[in-house]
């Protein structure tokens, strides 16, 4: 797998770590997004042995300054002004496709931990609220940077901010003003579940800490349980569990189950050889 | 526009400070809870230039004491009780007409910053837990008292607490049994977001600090951003993304957006005069 | 009420303890979930004034130890596999049967308090997920077993766990391992709500006195805010503000409600005799 | 109460004839629609004992013509010009002052039937989409006009037309034509229930005999009925099923019930006087 | 399998009769709605290879008069009149039971079909709404009975009217005025799918050979086909699509689906022994 | 555009004419579904001025056999047997795939109409109920084929069924027999909204006349049009018109309002140059 502003590496077997690396500061133009969904919907349908993915950014300042301005003026041509119901069909048609490109990571069927340092800024905000785990090192900062450009924030923070975290007061007061806020204050906001001391490498490494831990477990039981947590956050109590009751109907069918439950017996689950997600035929 | 319960004045330019001022301890009879709806719901439709509000108590040492007892009396006529499905009828149009009073803020399309000190106690949850940013003095105290008068709230509290916090266990000890808890308690379960020391002063003072960030904000910008988190509270993430996509569709096409980008490239933001939300014509 | 498993005590008027009693480690076979369930719907039908319940365990150092492992051995038989598909419907109806009864605390019309101490494994999550109020004993250990097991969570835990806490990111982390952790851990996250130093009889004391507390409340008012915040939790804001509406209609015409306001001047709110909430006929 | 575009009339007790009555085509300029919504909900609110209200036009040979131009110059002032943004709140204001008007007819406790003849165009299909009944008469014909005036329906006909209706096919081919159809193809639509030979004095008279029909029965299992089946409209089958058992919890209790299961014996059922819905006190 | 009320036959293999059988006209008092659900429920979970049934009455002149007053006498026990909250909660409960045994077709596997015939009155309505598909024969009459009873429906006729129909304007007149109606009308409506020329013995004839051509088919599929329709009635298209997705990649795992390919290559599909749904161990 | 398996010809300015043309009977393979679903989004998105689209079938005597047995093969691969749980998510993620193709008129800004002709079988029906309008020749025959195969439909037609026409009672008949129907059955369902004496060209023909009709209006309009009305099937009332008048927001702002105001003013509509959906910039 190519990729112009992301490389890709595996520091530990079935993981793989994403860093962000568009010079100088990680700002999303058109192709790095586009790019950033891309890879994330590739690693979700033809790898069949991803158990974690770990995503930072390759610059130790900064995780990402938010969209490049380009991505603005793609909907200032002059043309467009002649109707303003063509345009924002159009308008809403692109804001469609980024949100689809930040989201992607919630369609991996592996979870994906944002380890974050540095500069959090507008789209970098949405990007890690799509993840599953965010760790942040002590020296990150963050902004939901839209308001101060005369926006509100479309790719996905507004949806997930309330969700995720446990202050509404706190998560709205940062969405009305695009202040900075500190890792602690994240930790506060529930944003983040972890801060840790230092910065670009100590987070990577607890974050491949767990993404390791992950990637002993069955990914049968894993991908299940991202794919019920994400329907369980968007539907009622009972309404997930009678999907639960259907999806685990064929999971629990699996040799997984078996392997785990005997492996529990002797103590050695380290030693299990799950078979991949999808087995190659 | 005048108010009889409600002190209106205004310590900065796009800034209100609504302060609740019914002798001797807010206790909100039918006129006053009237009232405070009427009052938000005028400053959203006719007022066109506001950007933030801050609502606080005329009295230091309580908020609100919540329902006056000739709320309860309008339901106790001897004629209704003639029948319990007619008396029914009339208790449930009242309590709907109490909660949309009280939701005003909701409503309105600039933040509502609360404010309180002192006791905050019964129907003064309600209120508060439909602002968008609460602030407590850390002379505060809070009692969801509806359970001692034999109630279930019925006025916002029992709608928003599960949401707006981030510990059930917490939110429901706290709703069965009416006890009294302290700002450190409401921060803990995220019922605040910030708990300033002192009392009154204190806590509009940073209060206030908060409402002139905000002002100096594209009023677009802010009120897309209230109205896509309003939306995003009670919607899935897949239903808030493609309603924020419609939605920013024609917001984008502000001009604010324009000038809030040009003058973030000149660090000049608070020289930028946004038009009014509703420019008069 | 007789129990094979569940050992039932009243420490206090109208206040149930309920104890897990399955030695060694309370692990539920299927004739333990049943009862566990059969017992609480027994409670909620056909005793009329029980107004607090607390769940425990009669063993200091464990909680619950999860699903017995006969419990999948009842999906294992050899003539099942003739078929997945009806595998999966016998699968499916176990499932759900399990929920069914986990999620018995749900359905009763009073406040149900877990005091956990001990190891709490697998399925003791799932149990005390559906509970309203989390204690924990400092002694408390707590592990979302199921990942271990080649599973997921299929009994509650992931149809709660986002919903009842404030930290998606600490939620799935803990989720997608499995991995053990501390009563401070569980308060951090917002899945108990209080820490009581020491273990099985300092734990289960700080519930008594709450379920004490609740058990002086109206019947009528803290059973309407038990199944007023279950609605919320799963409706939208305005949704609920109708059905609280609806729901009040009725409740408001109690007794109880003029007994309370009177207590309340007259501050001898520990005097009130309530009705029961189903009287004897 | 008075009216300046709709004609009010009683042609039997409890019950109300309403004709739409704005020279020469019924078409809605700004006053005429407000006042048709304040009508309704004036009759909601102040009048206690109206118990079926039938709609029709003053002119024989148009119902209503639709909207009338003045309604969209509203939205052209110049100065709106300015920004698209903010002119696309002011006209999303302006479509839901409209929607809430024409929807009045849902708000009021009691069955509205619409009684149409001559042309029912553009608004005017929005308006009979709210109503609960809709009877045409044979010289009828409608058009869901927006089309032609290149704009979406906005104020209930898309909402509604789907649903009420039994054909989807048909419904949207309609949609996306604006072509004239007749009252024998809006029965089979299921747009209308029935069609009466002739104009109108032959609809409004047997809108008339259903109109009194429902006058006879208790106003509280009308007004019931009506409340649960929008609630039906709007929900699942399993979400209805509790709704209605929350309201028929206060709404058994009415003496109604006694009286018309005793009336149902003794057969005389057009005897019972039934108290008003909102007795005066 | 006995029972008091519902005489039980098998007429062809796979398939049963149940005709309601309670002197003289089918009123169900408590204990007949109780056996009424309890036998579909036993059907449902203890039968193995019941593929269709088939509801009908004993008396050729009434299907069934609904409901038995007893049943309304139960909630006006004197001393519950102390309390009109407790009352109403006991009333809630008691609707919720019948409305839990009317829509027992719904939880069973197989498709119920309606074979009415005669007076199918008020509670008559409920059950047949909660059937699968609905057969009249031409002497069916038929009434919403509850408005004439001072009532609004509440076990079922509300909840399902509008969705199995296809003309609000219709199904809102015949539930406003409880008038009677002929199967013509019904079949108008989209109430039943069918009226058979003649009386009881006609339509039941119809009804199984309807039966018998269910019974053919696989099992697995049949009761997919029933689930999956039952959701998409309740949900979204796009909701439905992947819970559609989800339970079907267990369900075309079965062998149903090799032999059913293979009997339709071979035209032989009368011959397919179909392994019962849920086979004995 | 070049398409193996689908003729692409435009009969009429701004409208298409898309033919099935697989031999011998259009039966659904891989490539073919794939073919498409393909096709109809590259319309969507890279076409700026189709405005209808006619789906026919090139065979008189088959619209479409249904899907191809070598799209079940994929699924029976001998190694994917070793795991059933994994062969479920290959089994879902492959059902996704044919959802997401067979469903891609949904997605297209402009209506398309099911010529439909000879017989309609399986698949045929999922793909007529994903389309707008439905109309079919007197020779028409369909058949809700999966249930004769050992499945529940999974592609559309179990999640369109009963929304799209108006009585369930006939609909569930028809999915629970697979039997044949007829074009004047179909009709009276309400699956389609015509049946045109005549075979494929007469259907055709008179689908022709609708898209002409269509080619006519604004496309800002008619695109709005089915946005709403797709949204309003699939949401609550109120929900849909709060969503419309945001929709409606941007849309009004277009010149082609004003454009077609002006041409109903002077009737000559023909005449109107409405620009593209998309212009080309």
């Amino acid at each position: 797998m190519q990729s112009k502003y992301i490389s890709i590496s595996s520091p530990s077997p079935h993981v793989l770590l994403l860093e962000l690396n568009r010079k100088p500061v990680n700002a999303f133009n058109t192709e790095f997004w586009k790019e950033y969904g891309r890879t994330f919907d590739t690693l979700s349908t033809h790898h069949d042995d991803i158990r974690a993915v770990i995503l930072s950014s390759a610059f130790p300042k900064i995780f990402s300054a938010g969209l490049d301005f380009q991505g603005l003026n793609q909907l200032g041509g002059k043309d467009l002004l002649i109707d303003p119901a063509r345009r924002a069909l159009l308008t809403r048609a692109l804001i469609l496709d980024v949100q689809h490109a930040i989201t992607a990571p919630e369609r991996c069927p592996f979870p994906v931990i944002a380890a974050v340092h540095g500069g959090v800024v507008g789209l970098g905000i949405d990007i890690i609220s799509a993840c599953d785990v965010r760790y942040a090192a002590s020296d990150a900062k963050f902004s939901i940077k839209a308001l101060d450009m005369g926006l509100a924030a479309d790719a996905g923070t507004l949806a997930h901010l309330l969700k995720i975290t446990g202050n509404h007061s706190l998560a709205r007061e940062l969405a009305y003003t695009s202040r900075m806020f500190s890792s602690d204050d994240a930790l506060t906001l529930g944003l983040v579940s972890r801060v840790v001391e230092g910065g670009r490498e100590a987070v990577v490494g607890v974050a491949l800490q767990l993404a390791r831990e992950i990637a002993l477990k069955s990914p049968i039981a894993v991908s299940g349980t991202k794919h019920l947590l994400l329907h369980a956050r968007d539907h009622s109590v009972a309404e997930n569990l009678e999907y639960t009751a259907t999806w685990n109907s064929a999971a629990v069918q699996s040799k997984d189950l078996h392997e785990a439950v005997n492996a529990g017996m002797t103590k050695s689950k380290e030693a299990i050889k799950f078979l991949p997600l999808k087995p190659k035929l």
